[in-house]
């Protein structure tokens, strides 16, 4: 998506420079469907669609075969073309972990849509009763003041939304403690108007992480075990709880068959990174490199050195160093904001100045964010340019 | 900058739901001129633009003791009302690390940029013709194939560049290794057409963060005396260099008075971070914290934590996690995709749900560049809102 600028010149530009003022220089585009990678301006972010649409099969066929649903976030991609082709292919909706993030989708034409978040501050429940007007959307609570306000907010504008009451089931970050208190607040939301209670969340983003398949498939029994004491605790209380959603990548070969868990709610399984291929996957559901960042060698200035103009501009680096692909004996060593610099034992072995290079991000979710548009390729030849809408939408 | 999509839906919307094809939902203004911080909605990316000039002065005051330049880093702040009012309060130009990134600024009205990279690749080649029709520009280099790959480009556009030949100073990421193969590349630039050998640039980004004043002090005298060394290879040569740029927020105060360098180009000092603050600075220059993201707790779930709505797509979290102001017993202790968790013994002390806080970010850089804009206080209200229009522009 080229940029360009409309502010205009604060003073007549010197002697022998062409006016900026009626001609602004603009950004051309990063690449044109039918390139090839060796035409694609760099950085860019780079989509497999092939790959991409086989990690979606992978997951949509584990959890059909045990009827719960796939409710894709799109938090990790922001990009309304992911999500449409995610529920092409049998995502029920989409995950959005803020209100702002979620507009682009819905005026895309995503009917479906579950905030994975608390919301509170005047301006966010006002668009969000905006959205609900719009399409299905459920929100996550975990205070009886956000509730009321939620509320108000629905009655106001004269929309609906429904509710999941967010359970901490050991991440330690937002969420109601106890059964007893998710029961207490979904009484609330059932007496207050406008509001639908709809069922509970329950997701643990720090077990997606935990290395050993063993690690993740016990932690996982845990929080199954949390929930059921949930379910039976509003059951006790005659609340119906039609709706229980988690799960991510890392877990949801074991959340898909805990038969606690409606829908599921990965987003990194559409691309992966290198953070989650760290984990051991053992016999369990595995997923394909999908994303990439494709660079181009900008320096060889010593021997066994070259850089690349990919940095932590372009790939989130708080989970490390994007990893070199196609180059077995070289390594990607560090990044700086517009520099990663690769470094070989053998000159002979580094890309050449001019080269392309494909990096892999370790965090992809941020990556994304980074980025205005997703370069889509097949085979290796661009087929559409796909704009990170929602990039930047964390209100 | 509110954003819209004007992607348009590919099916009819279910009944009960309006119709988003003609009435696409727009996510409002984050604030409005006159607001206070209450009124702001989260995250933000705040400028308070009282200490910003405070920052600015002090620089200026500082280079202009020395009879040395200010060219301001824009990759810092990539926003083209930054940088006019850095020219504005005496900064001679600017540097961008990309050539995309230079476009908004020259648009805006910059006629004095420095590429401080390496530019390799036709698109972006001729982006930097386009740009040199229309300001003066500088240009990195440290090969013989990018220089020739340069003035074939400018030959064809009819454009001229200055050349800086850019010499590895110790960071071991680009540039030249030694005196003499900086008087050769200097040679092939003024054998080449539409090519003008301007100087060197000598930047060590790793001395920035050297947490001892007199760490950096001595590695500037060795930084210093290798700058000495291809200035005197150069005179012997008999070739003139008019321009040495270089230095950087940390190391300023030493690169300034060295006698070695004509022009300076920090970044951060116009905002700072927690990672510069970490610095000694000793009886140096000192920054004051001009920027900060403001955020708002979202849930209280539990005695002794609270969550606020800013995560690592609001604060680049590679050098940390950000730093909570004005509540001296409480701690940011972790930081997420949308989130930044909150603890203290005291529940009692903790910010309340709903409660605005400032967070500073642990690298200013990448955050800037996680931003569509920039609210800017003075007094803590509003009084712009200022577009990141080279946020992205990396290529």
């Amino acid at each position: 998506m080229p940029k360009e600028s409309t502010v205009r010149s604060p003073e007549l530009p010197e002697n022998g420079h062409e006016m900026s003022r009626d001609h602004p220089v603009v950004v051309p585009a990063q690449a044109v469907p039918g390139d090839t990678l060796d035409h694609i301006d760099t950085p860019a972010l780079v989509l497999d669609l092939d790959l991409f649409e086989e990690n979606l099969r992978t997951l949509q066929a584990l959890a059909e075969r045990h009827g719960v649903a796939v409710r894709a976030h799109a938090k990790a991609h922001k990009c309304p073309q992911v999500a449409l082709r995610q529920i092409a292919l049998g995502a029920v909706g989409i995950c959005c972990q803020k209100v702002s993030e979620a507009v682009p989708f819905v005026n895309a034409g995503v009917r479906d849509v579950l905030i994975t978040n608390e919301v509170v501050g005047g301006q966010k429940l006002d668009l969000l009763a905006h959205l609900a007007r719009h399409a299905h959307v459920m929100v996550c609570a975990d205070h009886p003041t956000a509730l009321q306000a939620l509320s108000d907010t629905m009655v106001v504008h004269k929309a609906s939304v429904g509710v999941l009451i967010e359970v901490d089931v050991g991440q330690k970050r937002c969420g109601v403690q106890t059964p007893d208190h998710v029961v207490e607040l979904a009484r609330q939301v059932q007496a207050l108007p406008q509001l639908v209670f709809r069922g509970i969340q329950a997701y643990h983003g720090g077990l997606q992480h935990k290395r050993s398949a063993q690690a993740r498939e016990h932690a996982c029994a845990t929080v199954a075990d949390r929930v059921r004491r949930v379910l039976a605790a509003l059951q006790r209380a005659g609340i119906e709880c039609p709706v229980v959603s988690g799960g991510g990548t890392g877990t949801v070969a074991f959340d898909v068959p805990s038969g606690v868990f409606t829908e599921v709610q990965p987003g990194s399984y559409a691309f992966m990174d290198t953070d989650y291929a760290a984990n051991d996957w053992g016999e369990t559901v595995a997923f394909r490199h999908a994303v990439y960042l494709l660079g181009t060698v900008m320096s060889t200035p010593a021997p066994g050195r070259a850089v690349v103009d990919v940095g932590l501009k372009s790939a989130s680096a708080e989970s490390g160093v994007p990893t070199l692909l196609d180059c077995p004996d070289v390594q990607a060593v560090s990044i700086s904001d517009e520099h990663t610099v690769l470094h070989a034992n053998d000159t002979a072995i580094l890309p050449a100045l001019g080269a392309k290079v494909r990096l892999l991000p370790s965090h992809c979710d941020p990556t994304f964010n980074l980025h205005d548009q997703v370069v889509c390729v097949r085979n290796n030849k661009v087929e559409a340019l796909w704009p990170v809408l929602a990039r930047g939408l964390s209100r």
